[in-house]
């Protein structure tokens, strides 16, 4: 279907201006992206567009709303207005079993959930559980930072009884932290397919109740400086990883 | 010096706000920073402090404003509003010779940028070379994400023709991009002490004329996805060669 819209005050407009709010989108389940590439990337999840002329590239079932540019403004958050917008359903996908896991405590700034979730996917770490108080996987800076990522992982909301829940089924529980029991990630030459690798706040790190159930503790050995932001340090932790998982 | 100041339009207030601003950060030399955590960081270069109540730890040479909360609001680049803002002097350091060095070509984020710089310290790469089309070491984002490293770090502006002055000193050209010249990164089992590592721009890498004068070419493994944040890369790479650096 393709359809064009003229006015700001077009209901349908204004049901897609309802998806820039979190609330809107847990109660509607769909969500909005923006820009070409994430527009490809969405396309198994991609229900609508909205832009200024027709898009050759798309099938015949996403209904394509013609607009003028004040439209895309309404619904665009970022500055520089964005050429097309999608409409999207939420993202549902099987969680792998025998997999690693990462899992996201409090991870609280959205550049950051979605750079982890965009080298997770580069590292082939393909499932991973969102602390409730993580920025949220709908949040516009995540989906954008992530760089389409999302469409392609296994992302779940848990807390600490998911990982209680996991350790029972027979997971180990690595925690990367500097605390006296960390070991320098080179000290690891292997790990098993049952692995959960938990990264903490940018602040305050792992919340202690994640300590008490962890079986390891990892850091990377750094200098002058505290600490490394919480994406560089699941980058490093999870190249090193990539290749020695048992399995 | 300890002074009160409660007007918003008194002369120094408004001198101070004139340092929000790029142009004024090069005529003054002096640039803002914000919280407690860069305030020490910064104690090299600090001039002044504002904030609500005198400050202890600070040493007496140091100008004391004590100010209200609107005063601080007016100077504050952040939402939640620091409680204490400090004015600097530019910040100077000798470059160091037969080190590593890390060129820094068009990369815009100015988080991205502070976060490489943070990087870059914490595995004791001290000497950085921003290309003028990079975020602004003064960039206030810049000096956030670099979580203070820039007052420890030795950084300064270049171009094309700095590169090749290196490499008539003898300095090897590392880039980092994925051409078909690119070898791995744990192909490369030693650099030498004359190395300038070149991570390049968000959306389209190095550009060709550092290509050209490059000896090396490194990519590091990913799957399913185009690229790394570069910021992520640069903490893969310089954690990767922090002790494999021939002296």
């Amino acid at each position: 279907m393709i359809k064009e819209i003229t006015s700001l005050k077009n209901e349908k407009i204004k049901y897609f201006a309802s998806l820039k709010n979190n609330d809107s989108i847990k109660k509607e389940k769909l969500f909005l992206v923006e820009g070409e590439h994430l527009i490809k990337m969405a396309k198994d999840y991609l229900v609508a567009t909205l832009s200024l002329k027709k898009i050759d590239y798309l099938s015949d079932d996403i209904d394509q709303y013609i607009v003028k540019e004040e439209i895309l403004k309404k619904l665009s958050l970022n500055k520089s207005c964005s050429k097309v917008i999608g409409v999207c359903r939420l993202i549902q996908k099987d969680l792998e079993e025998n997999k690693p896991y990462i899992y996201l405590d409090c991870v609280q700034d959205p550049g950051n959930v979605g750079t982890i979730l965009r080298t997770a996917l580069a590292f082939n770490f393909k499932n991973i559980i969102l602390s409730s108080d993580s920025a949220n996987l709908y949040n516009p800076k995540v989906i954008q930072s992530s760089q389409g990522a999302i469409f392609n992982l296994n992302v779940i909301q848990g807390d600490l009884n998911t990982l209680i829940d996991f350790k029972n089924k027979g997971y180990k529980i690595y925690s990367t932290t500097l605390n006296d029991k960390s070991k320098f990630l080179d000290e690891f030459l292997k790990i098993p397919a049952k692995t959960l690798l938990i990264f903490g706040n940018e602040g305050n790190g792992i919340r202690e109740e994640i300590f008490k159930i962890s079986d390891y503790f990892i850091k990377i050995e750094i200098d002058n400086i505290d600490s490394l932001n919480v994406g560089v340090a699941t980058g490093i932790i999870l190249n090193y990883f990539k290749n020695k998982i048992i399995e």
